[in-house]
């Protein structure tokens, strides 16, 4: 995989100052095109051998284009509030938006290949993390993200000779490299976790580009040719950049007409007495359970989602009801930014993602791309059919990450929300509660039934369950959420 | 100050119970009714004494008012990333926008009050701290924001009551407060040092209420119709919550018709050998400071700001040409986005402030406000007039918590101008830098000259002083650019 980036490629002075300066007019008018169309972001990994080079192409392509359109981050030691969060949070909040160009040095790959090589892990957690890779990859690609991947290579012997060279540098004595570089058998380890990762990460859609580092011209202008035709390629699609055409068989195809929903027991009630006494004890113990010293190792965060009008706000109340208010915070999700508009879908989510410690309630979720989006075609069909894999992808990084993760789908029948439409209403202070599209929605009843049908198939998960609540009955419907949480964190302490 | 807060107010329950459902519908409707207007944001302080029933009223606020809408912030320990930057970051990014409540718990008064009452500091910090958050508060009223302090207090002989009744019930034992309060040395000293920050913080705009909380029922009611009248108020104010009106007098009285760049040397000029080798070694020179390890005390911020086509871009790439592409940070201002218009006005700055050791260069700023606002009348003459004091007082937070701040005017002629707009529409890669309103901004030349002229006249301070640049000439440009953030530099750590 290497191999022909050991051969000590170069170019001589003449031949690169004779295209520089048309690679450079072209790189800037291929970035500021970039930014006008704004149509999609570009992000760059920086990878490779110590000492070839990394650095100073990145300098160099800060120097060529305008760095103003460019936003370079370095993940070395991460802070007190990245740590209390899955990994991957610290990538998502330096995404670059769309029309600008971010370079991620210290990446997802520099992370698991230092953690391979000095023996923190495994091959079979490298394989995982590399699995974690590809599936942001090609997540961040489905949403029309650009991705370069750099490996900046040299051979051992041209490594020793830099890293020898530098060292006497006194411009570049400041970069000199982590003493175990100085080690051949670093270097062994590095190229043999390397090839691994490559060979299982190059994929059509972010493919590696392996650059040998030896010599400057040569090393940089190939980086500039490989980035100027992928970005021009790119600007000048007209079509979103999606790869694969989704299945073409229906999504469902249930011979009897009976939804997940027709089976539920809608005539569940709980009398006010039973009411009373059991919201108290759950409350208690939900309260309880918070203080937990567990607690600290895990966040908690819940999902609801459910029918208008089916009490979504009540039962939330009764959770924060257990709770010092200091302990949650509520994510009320309506219509994104336009901050969010330009970054990919599970953006706007993952800002909010809970630290260790501490309860996040989401006020619908994530789940309206497979929701609301799919029904009224507020995206394609594409979009939400790649987002139920894409939102497994993410509750994992979430469950793995210590995050106890609920899920509620409120459920009411027909009657009882037209009842409570007709309520709200007539009530002064209710009347902010209904809206022209509440009835509108109404109309589409069936297929969100549909919807919510297939989004339980497919996203509920021995990790992250759904649970399906009954809720024609407000008593019954806040008691079963409640359990529900209480259940999930208790669960979760005895996993400890 | 407290002594109608020490008699022991009660309410009985039935009073209590009349008045709840009607209050807490006028709440919610008034909460609604903020949303709807979005015009502006409620922050409400929470202070006073230990077991006063701080955490208990905010907790019925959420129950009282739709949780959804309020978000509750804790100001206890400081992140890394926190301590990293000027104390008021943290109270910056918890801001609510407008349409919302935000809730502060320890927030800047419990700060200053803690560090009196355990000695960290003295009376003059404390009034330091005092002036700090008063000029804060003034500035988000100012911005339109409405501001609620309560001071939840106790009679001494209340508190010690309630702190053993807390201590025996087991749902309230893990609020168990710290020891120190126990003592009843730590109560005298606090309410002292609480009747001095609240005298001298208690001002028509953001008034303090002292609620005796000894009371569930007394306390509950008495902030519930506090925020309720409060609340009431300003959403019936038609105009903007501004408080004084901006002194008559013209800003500028100059007699002899001359104005501050009239007296700029333009014909300054640097030859080609000259600019080759000056360059190289300021660049190798800031290369130097920013690896130095004082610089790991410090955060650097650049500020460029001048005529359009007077070299901004080409003077940053020669400062970033000197460093490594992960130690610094472009922002470029531009309109502000949705979400940093629902938050005052120098909010999206705030969000970029760099942290120590690293290095942000504003390509156009926070002086948006007093150039372009000002001129294009995209604010009113009260918002831009009051600007020139707040950015003072964020310019000094920033140098007090040890930024190195350098701010540039790039300063060229009007031939000079125009000579360039033209040379921009004839290169194909440089007609991106160029638009209409380019040129539209040509004919206020003098609106703009006098606009800076004020801006340096008010914000050229000693902690941050304004560097005029002779841009006619690039060359000279760019090496005086690259000398004064070295000076700068060097200045700052010698006064280490």
């Amino acid at each position: 995989m290497f191999e022909s980036a050991e051969i000590g490629r170069s170019l001589d002075k003449a031949t690169f100052e004779a295209e520089e300066p048309a690679l450079r007019e072209a790189l800037l008018e291929a970035q500021y095109e970039l930014r006008q169309q704004a149509r999609f972001p570009v992000i760059v990994l920086i990878n490779g051998i110590e000492g070839a080079g990394k650095g100073e192409t990145v300098k160099l392509l800060n120097e060529w284009m305008d760095p103003r359109l460019i936003q370079v981050s370095t993940f070395d030691v991460q802070t007190d509030e990245e740590l209390a969060r899955p990994p991957a949070w610290r990538y998502w909040r330096q995404l670059p938006p769309k029309g600008r160009i971010g370079v991620f040095f210290g990446n997802w790959y520099s992370q698991m290949l230092q953690g391979r090589v000095h023996g923190r892990f495994k091959d079979a957690v490298l394989d995982q993390a590399i699995d974690g890779a590809e599936r942001l990859e090609r997540m961040l690609c489905d949403e029309g993200a650009l991705i370069f991947k750099f490996w900046f290579h040299l051979s051992k012997k041209h490594m020793k000779a830099r890293l020898e060279a530098l060292k006497d540098d006194p411009l570049h004595s400041w970069r000199i490299s982590p003493l175990d570089w100085q080690q051949s058998k670093t270097y062994d380890k590095f190229v043999h976790y390397g090839e691994r990762v490559l060979r299982r990460t190059s994929r059509d859609y972010a493919p590696w580009y392996v650059v040998e580092g030896v010599d400057h011209y040569y090393r940089s202008l190939t980086v500039g040719r490989i980035l100027l035709e992928g970005l021009q390629a790119a600007l000048a699609e007209s079509k979103p950049r999606v790869q694969l055409q989704p299945h073409a068989a229906p999504l469902v195809s249930s011979l009897d007409n009976r939804g997940l929903l027709d089976s539920l027991d809608m005539t569940q009630v709980l009398g006010k007495e039973d009411y009373k006494e059991q919201l108290a004890l759950e409350q208690a113990r939900l309260s309880g359970l918070m203080r937990d010293k567990r607690m600290r190792k895990h966040a908690l965060l819940a999902v609801f989602e459910g029918n208008d009008a089916a009490g979504k706000g009540g039962a939330i109340r009764r959770v924060t009801g257990a709770l010092d208010p200091r302990q949650y915070r509520i994510v009320p999700v309506a219509a994104p930014t336009e901050e969010e508009r330009a970054q990919p879908y599970l953006w706007r989510f993952w800002r909010h993602i809970p630290a260790r410690g501490k309860f996040t309630i989401f006020d619908r979720s994530w789940y309206g791309r497979v929701l609301v989006e799919r029904v009224e075609g507020f995206c394609s069909e594409a979009d939400w059919l790649r987002a139920y894999g894409e939102i497994n992808d993410f509750e994992e990084q979430l469950t793995n990450a210590g995050v106890i993760l609920v899920k509620f789908w409120l459920a009411i029948d027909q009657q009882t929300q037209l009842e409570r439409f007709q309520e709200r209403e007539k009530i002064p202070f209710k009347r902010f509660k209904i809206t022209e599209e509440d009835w509108r929605n109404r109309d589409k009843w069936n297929d969100y039934a549909d919807a919510v049908g297939d989004m339980v198939d497919r996203t509920s998960t021995e990790i992250a369950p759904w649970t399906l609540v009954e809720a024609n009955d407000k008593r019954f419907a806040r008691v079963k959420v409640l359990r529900t949480i209480n259940q999930a964190i208790e669960a979760a302490f005895a996993r400890d």
